[in-house]
């Protein structure tokens, strides 16, 4: 199978690099209502969210969760693959501080 | 010499904890003009910035340096020891994500 590529490769129109040593990459993430990314793959990080928003994550085998996210809430998302889509009515803002080891 | 104490114990009036694992700690930051801390120290952080506003780091040897700071900066500040002052009219706002190793 082809490895999956990473978020900035995968989506260059959602993600947007901010800034990046070797301990961190630091990334704007904006999803349109309806925008819905190719799958792609993250290391741990966090997230903090900078508007009210729901998106839909979905992984290679099809599962999937959705999110309610809200202005200020602060999520750790562990490494994985996903597709990301906005099912919302509203755009989708965060940053991501990804962890390098 | 006493250890210089930790940002959360030192001003916990401008640090709110948000969350924290074994790899990160996430602070809420802000300060509001003419409000400056105690001594304190950091590791090494990436700070996002929330909120247009100045502000001036004092080392314990007398040094510092004042920074206008711009909504969505981001900024990579490697460990040390401060005091954190808003030296501008506006209050600070930034997120801190601090990394542990």
């Amino acid at each position: 199978m082809a490895q999956i590529p990473d978020a900035l490769q995968a989506a260059p129109d959602v993600y947007k690099l901010l800034m990046e040593n070797d301990r961190v990459r630091v990334l704007d993430v904006r999803v349109k209502p309806g925008q819905k990314t190719k799958l792609h793959s993250h290391p741990d990080r966090v997230v903090y969210v900078l508007s009210d928003h729901r998106l839909k994550f979905t992984s290679a085998d099809g599962q999937n969760k959705e999110l309610e996210l809200k202005t200020g809430q602060v999520l750790w998302i562990e490494a994985g693959e996903h597709t990301t889509e906005n099912t919302g009515k509203t755009d989708a803002r965060n940053l991501a501080v990804e962890l390098k080891e």
